[in-house]
């Protein structure tokens, strides 16, 4: 198994994923995109759960970075390091997220640093949007990569 | 039903909460503990998804200033605005967070900005740590508070 059918295998290994229904959806040229549903992910106001935003966005960068790492025939353990996250509206709808590396990351010197040391970070962007394209939430993080002993 | 025994009822009725089986289990001066298993926000590698810890730290962060608008007898909605969390080292254990206001805030101020204008925003600070006592991740936020209309 690999590629998306792997990754939300994963995804559905950990119980607290599983409980949000976090769902791969899109693998494309560096980018990744998630879906879960709001009902699995609302808070007491109606609306998306922040801690559920956040954890889907991570998922998406975590996933992303994964599958990265897959392709290039160097699977990783991958940790999330640091994030910050901004919340911008309540979101009412299922929560839909897209991640991509940042724009500045340079991906030779990643590997060079992986194949060298066995780990190197890498910064990478995610964003949640509701049905009509608006972001509503975003994460800004730095995600570490190890290879195996 | 007020204090920790109402803001447990709170969490418990968010269906993503309710799966990280989140609990209030301390209240004191200025500051809330919340403690959830490792079963139930445990990820791949045996230790706590970084999703989880997020999402306890910031329902920590946000109760403590729920109980704490509540105990001024201005019950408020609150919600996170930002957040940045720095996850220090795996954890393998149950998820014990701590939330306190930022040193620097002003409460003089924030009441008077809540009366005035029906909102205001307060820093927080949430750890999470291990059975050592070793914190193990922390997240620095702001919170808003919303007078109901």
């Amino acid at each position: 198994m690999k590629g998306l059918d792997a990754l939300n295998a994963h995804y559905l290994a950990m119980p607290p994923v599983a409980a949000m229904q976090v769902k791969a959806v899109f693998h494309g040229d560096d980018v990744l995109a998630l879906s879960a549903p709001l009902a699995a992910n609302v808070n007491d106001k109606g609306c998306a759960f922040g801690g559920s935003m956040a954890g889907v966005m991570t998922l998406a960068a975590w996933g992303l970075l994964t599958l990265k790492l897959e392709a290039e025939g160097l699977p990783c353990e991958v940790y999330v390091a640091d994030s910050h996250v901004r919340y911008l509206k309540p979101l009412y709808a299922d929560l839909e997220a897209q991640a991509r590396f940042e724009p500045d990351v340079d991906w030779t010197a990643f590997l060079r640093s992986l194949r060298a040391r066995g780990r190197a970070r890498a910064a990478m962007l995610a964003t949640l949007h509701d049905p009509e394209g608006n972001v509503v939430a975003e994460l800004s993080g730095r995600f570490a990569a190890l290879r195996p002993a």
